[in-house]
C-alpha cells in the first residue's frame, strides 16, 4: 500500500509497526499471568487509573474484567484520589494504572493512593523504570518501543493487548483466549494489507464537519479510541457515544449535516443492536459508516471497513487499526500533520 | 420572572416547582436512612444503574460515596447484566437503580439481575407501584410529580436529592448533612427568584452552534446534566467533558467557534483548576460562559450566573436549576418548543 506522497509519517509507520508490537507485548507478557495471578489472589475487585486513549484500552478492560473473568470492574475517578484524597477499603482490589510514558502525574499519584488505600497495584506502561512502573507491584511493559507522533497508534493497541492478558489472568480458568491471542500479530496484519475501501472512507470522512461515533460493550473502548483519535489528529469535533446512550437524547441532533460510525465486533450480542442503529440512522438522513462487524452490520453501512475475525473478547486488541490508516490518511488530505496535531503534547499532564 | 410571552411551557412551570419537590423528596426520604443503613450492613460496595438524565445523577451519587462515605462506588455497563448475562459476585453491594419512570427495560432487568448477583437492591423513581419499584428492596420514591415536559428538570434535581439521602445513609455518620439538606428547598427558591443576568446568558449560548460543557468532581454530573439538556432541548452539539478529559485531546478543537460553559460548585478542590481553565480555554478564543463557582471564577467568566451557597457535597442538588431556566429560554428564543423536543419520548426503551 504506497503512500501517495513521497514523505512517510512517523503516525504511518508507527501503524505499520503494531502486528510486531502486539506480537512483542503478547510474547513478554502471556508468561506472566502466574505472577499476577499470585498477586490478584484473595482480590475480587478491578479499578483501573487512566485518561485520554489509555482511559480507552481501560473502558475495554473493565468490560473484560466482567464478561470473561467474572470480576467486578470500574474505572477510577481520579479526582477522588488526587483532589478530594477520600479514603476508601481497598483491601479486595486489584488497581491497574495505565499510561504510555508512565509519567502523568495524576495517574501516579492515583495509583500510589489506591496502593495506600489496601490495593495490589499493576502499572501497564510503554516505559521501563517510569515513576508508574516503580509505583507499581508489578509493571507490565507494552513493547511498543518508542512512539513519536502525539497520536498514540500501536502503544494504545499493546495497551489493550496487556490488559487482555492481566484480565486473563485473574479469570478463574486462565488461557481460555489462548488460541484468540496466537492470531492477533496476523490479523493486525491482514487488516493492514487489505484494509478494504479506504479511499470511500476517507472521502466520506472528509465531507462532513462533525462525526458521531457510537458502539456498544466489549468494543465500546474502540469507539471511543476512534473518535478520540479522529478529532485530535484531523481537529474536527467528534463525540463517541455508546448505542444506548445515543439513544437517550442525543439521537435528537442527528440528522444529515453528521456522519455517523459505528464500531462493532464481528459477532456478540451487541451486534444485531449496533445493525439496527445503522438503519435508524441512515433513516434520519446520517450517512453511516462502518469499521468491523460481520458481514451483514456491512451491508447496513454506506461505507464500511473490515475488521478481524478474532473472537468478540479479542477483537479490541487490533479493531482500532483500520481506523488508524483512515484517519492518519484524513489527516493528510485535510493538510493536516497527523504527527504533530495542533495544541497537542505527547504526554499530558494534569492534576 | 414574567414571561416574555404569554405561554408559560410546562418545562418552565416544572422548573418553578423544584424548591416544593425538593421539600417533599427531602421531608420523605430524610427519615428512611436507618432503613436503608440496615439494607446496607455488611455491604460496603455501592453499584449504579441509569440512563441519560438519571446516569448523570448517579454520576454525581458515585462521588458522593467516595468523597463523603468512604464508600467505592461504580456506574453499571448494563449490556453487562443485559446483554452478556455476565455472572460477578455482588454480596458485598448495595445497587440503586435510577429511573424517573421505573419504566426503562433496561434498568429493570440489570437492577433484577444486580439482585441475582447477589446485591441487595434500592429503586430512585418517580412512579409509585413502577417495574423497577417492584424489583427492588426499598424503593425511594421522588417527590417531583408528574412530569410532562420531555426534558427532565424536576425529575433529576429530585433524583440528585434522593441519592444523597441514600448515600448520607450508607455512611459511617449519617446526618452530617442536615444542615446543609435543611436549606436545599431556600436555596433552589433563591436561584429562580435572583438568576442573575439571564438575557446575557442567553444571547452568548444563542450565537453559538455548538457548545462544550466541563466541570469535575462532585459537580461533574451537574455539567453532563447541562450538556445533555441544552443539546436535546435547543438541538445544538454539546459535549460535556471532564476538565482533565478536555486537557486530553479535545482542548486541540477549542477555538473561537465554540463557547465553553465551565460548571462549578461554590467551593471545593476542584475549583481552582476550573477558574484556570476559564482562562486557558479564553486564551484560544472561545467564549467562557459559567454557572456556580465563587466570586473568583464568575470573575473569569465572559458571562455567569450563581449558584448556591451550599457544600460542595450538596449543591449538586440544585445547581442545575440556573441552566435548566438558561435553557428553557434558549429553546423558545430559537422557536423550538422546550416540552416536546425533536425525536425524543418521555421514555426511552434500550435492552
Amino acid at each position: 500500500m504506497p503512500d501517495k506522497d513521497d514523505h512517510v509519517t512517523q503516525m504511518a509507520r508507527e501503524i505499520a509497526e503494531q502486528p510486531l508490537a502486539l506480537d512483542r507485548t503478547l510474547s513478554s507478557l502471556l508468561p506472566r499471568r502466574a505472577e499476577i495471578a499470585r498477586l490478584a489472589r484473595g482480590r475480587h475487585r478491578l479499578l483501573l487509573i487512566a485518561r485520554g486513549s489509555s482511559d480507552n484500552a481501560a473502558i475495554y478492560a473493565r468490560y473484560l474484567a466482567e464478561v470473561h473473568a467474572g470480576v467486578p470492574a470500574s474505572l477510577a475517578a481520579p479526582s477522588v484520589a488526587t483532589l478530594y484524597d477520600a479514603r476508601l477499603d481497598l483491601a479486595d482490589t486489584v488497581t491497574i494504572g495505565v499510561s504510555q510514558s508512565g509519567s502523568t502525574q495524576e495517574i501516579v499519584e492515583a495509583l500510589d493512593w489506591a496502593r495506600t488505600c489496601g490495593s495490589a497495584t499493576i502499572a501497564v506502561t510503554n516505559v521501563d523504570d517510569s515513576p508508574l512502573a516503580r509505583t507499581a507491584d508489578i509493571a507490565l511493559l507494552t513493547g511498543a518501543g518508542p512512539e513519536r507522533a502525539v497520536p498514540a497508534t500501536k502503544s494504545y493497541t499493546t495497551q489493550v493487548a496487556a490488559l487482555a492478558v492481566a484480565v486473563d489472568a485473574i479469570a478463574p480458568e486462565p488461557g481460555r483466549l489462548d488460541a484468540g491471542f496466537a492470531e492477533v500479530p496476523a490479523q493486525a496484519q491482514t487488516l493492514l494489507d487489505a484494509p478494504g475501501d479506504l479511499d470511500a472512507m476517507v472521502a466520506a470522512l472528509a465531507r462532513t464537519e462533525e462525526v458521531l461515533a457510537s458502539g456498544r460493550g466489549l468494543c465500546f473502548g474502540t469507539t471511543l479510541e476512534v473518535a478520540l483519535k479522529l478529532e485530535e489528529t484531523c481537529l474536527r469535533p467528534v463525540r463517541g457515544l455508546s448505542y444506548a446512550d445515543l439513544k437517550h437524547g442525543p439521537i435528537a441532533i442527528v440528522d444529515h449535516e453528521l456522519v455517523t460510525l459505528l464500531v462493532a465486533g464481528p459477532s456478540g450480542p451487541t451486534l444485531p443492536g449496533l445493525v439496527e442503529l445503522a438503519a435508524t440512522v441512515r433513516g434520519k438522513g446520517s450517512p453511516v459508516l462502518g469499521i468491523g462487524g460481520d458481514e451483514a452490520f456491512r451491508a447496513a453501512c454506506d461505507v464500511a471497513l473490515p475488521g478481524p475475525t478474532l473472537s468478540e473478547l479479542l477483537a479490541p486488541l487490533v479493531l482500532a487499526i483500520p481506523a488508524q490508516v483512515t484517519i492518519e490518511r484524513l489527516a493528510r488530505r485535510l493538510g493536516l500533520d497527523p504527527d504533530a496535531p495542533r495544541g497537542l503534547k505527547k504526554v499530558t499532564q494534569t492534576d
